[in-house]
């Protein structure tokens, strides 16, 4: 079974869309651009009634994002999921859980 | 083996990041907050200069806009590898693969 | 004759937009998405290219920024040219111009 | 008196910055990215509560968005106040005040 980078490669190789959106600047901004989208669903409304009232639109925007953020990754060399798990390592360095745990 | 979802949610529950956290508007302003701060690493340079000159710069922050991203579909009650999946055959009805196929 | 401030906040009073558009943090949201929608006409394209082609849009949507940048200087009580003002004062501090000016 | 927008360029040109902050789209993500820097402020905070606890960030942020703004318009070719008066004469159309005015 495919990735789903491996698909989003191919997807563009079908439609000869392998220039632009093998350049890093072009995909950062286009993850940029999706993350507003996204961000446009929550413009006036509070969280709970924007997702209530377009779950759908939100699925749709937050896969764009995820889609050129994987793109991205792909031509800069690393692996998402991988990049992800070694932030969270860092980011438990920085932010220790307090003794005791919390309550 | 814990999901990516489960060991963000982890990490927050540890930390007593439960409650602004969990809030969808909150996450869709974090997920293009930290797109920007992605993007801010191509701000002057060229895609390819930018990923040579900051590698781990731009790993880092396309974890952070991962991280939240998969906050947002968990509170929205999506999967977002599966939103991506289905976009991709979406798109692939608005954009059909030429006859004979692209050269 | 009435600066543009007074013009913007005449138009929405008179459309009984008085509640959501005077909160900052909605305001701050909205600047960010119209800085997003004035950089999708260089999504694809090289700075002058995206001008030729699309002048009108790009003036459109750098107006929508400057609209509601406008507001939210008002509602938390600052005056956007004083302001600017003052950065390039702080600007000039930080970064001193070379002995002998630039060649 | 200068202008602000003669200011700006006059800062720049003593420093020899007259190159990338004279190109469209650079200044288009400059934009953006500042736009994002004034969103972060209203990261986790209410909107009063963000201008009550830092005020001075984001008048200097929402100057920055301004400040490239300016510069974008003056390489676009286009007077910004000038631009705003026109699109809220567009709005005026688009956004009709209802008959006897709001109540």
């Amino acid at each position: 079974m495919k990735t789903l980078t491996e698909e989003i490669l191919d997807f563009n190789k079908a439609r000869g869309w392998t220039d632009g959106n093998r350049d890093a600047r072009n995909l950062a901004i286009s993850v940029a651009l999706e993350a507003s989208e996204l961000l446009e669903h929550f413009q006036w409304l509070p969280g709970k009634q924007a997702v209530e009232q377009n779950r759908d639109g939100i699925m749709e925007e937050a896969a764009d994002v995820y889609i050129y953020l994987l793109q991205l990754a792909d031509v800069a060399g690393f692996d998402l999921d991988g990049a992800a798990r070694e932030k969270l390592q860092k980011n438990a360095l920085k932010y220790p859980v307090p003794a005791g745990g919390h309550e």
